[in-house]
């Protein structure tokens, strides 16, 4: 349970399974296994109790990119969280893959990475050079779904 | 030829192949199988005959989120008929991975999940929970070609 | 190295690794290699020297169509460039899978599969019909970073 452990020892905790309004059906799954492949599905930010965590809007006019940047380290607990639930024990991610980060961005607004950040630099923590290195793109995009700052989908290799 | 039964159950056809205006050049594969893995390119909403198919624009201004769902339905059937065409059998599919939803988002509009279930709930009709379910995302692009409202891409697993 | 010399013979250098300004952290993998599977990040055209190339801005307004294209066609070149540093060799692609490419598009700007042919051509020159063929989308973001025009990420497959 070591990458657990480093969680803990960064005082960070996993959300809940996302909550969203009982009208919003999304029929389909977070964690999509197969073999040792795991598809991750398009991911926000989220509290606690799985609720889709503010603050919202677009960065670079309603968000800062350093509270994107909170959120994108939000958003990959939110994986992590589906990713624990779907494996059982996060030491089943043998490592990283690939990671696109979309940015709900302001006109104009285009220092994304810095956003996408967030996510890579938590994973790159817990998981190290060797297992957590990924591929990654960090664009912006015309609306995302909630009117969440930030979205993560990707894929992991498991074991 | 059981998927195809239901598709025939359902009342649904395959659109023919796209077909666009002679000056606009594709230079790729609708459909790339390499070993087990089909990479789906790409596709937006086809009338029968292979022409895109309208209504043209952005949702939430130019469709409403109805309209949007039943082009995210076409876009399903017009992936379909690209998988028929390149693996002879839709019972080939044995699973659904991933599928990556880009609606053409008019300004301010966030309801992306419920137009791209449009697709996902025509897979999980005709392939079921286990064969059908995938991991998803469904974002707001700036602009899709030929002004269509919705474009999928994704891959599945083939035998 | 029969790539690198269909290179040569068509005039084209493989541009420096990608050099940003030394406040810019991108930490991640430019390719992320794992058994048989490179994963390409998002890539941008970049000049001889790595330092990011121009013509910068919104395709549709601010760039032609045609200037696009060539910044396609210099992403595929930086692409190419992060593979050889990868792999050593270029032969060691067995073959092209998928690409997604962005468009900075403008507003009301749809004509993006065009733009993307700079960079599908010049991989079917290099590789052939076989290996070279792919798997494609071309899209319009609302932004990209650096404000370049292009940004393609993907996956080949490698030996």
């Amino acid at each position: 349970l070591e990458i657990e452990s480093r969680l803990e020892a960064l005082g960070l905790a996993l959300p809940a399974p996302p909550k969203v309004a009982s009208h919003i059906r999304l029929p389909f799954s977070f964690v999509r296994v197969r073999g040792n492949r795991a598809f991750i599905a398009g991911h926000v930010a989220l509290n606690a109790d799985g609720t889709i965590a503010g603050p919202f809007g677009k960065v670079g006019a309603d968000l800062t990119v350093e509270q994107a940047y909170e959120s994108a380290r939000l958003t990959a607990l939110a994986v992590l969280g589906s990713l624990k639930r779907e494996l059982g024990d996060l030491n089943r991610v043998t490592c990283w893959l690939r990671l696109f980060g979309m940015v709900n961005a302001a006109p104009g607004f285009t220092d994304l990475p810095p956003v996408i950040n967030g996510f890579s630099d938590l994973i790159l923590e817990l998981y190290g050079q060797e297992r957590g290195q990924h591929a990654r793109s960090a664009v912006g995009m015309a609306s995302l779904p909630f009117d969440s700052p930030v979205e993560v989908e990707g894929e992991v290799e498991i074991t």
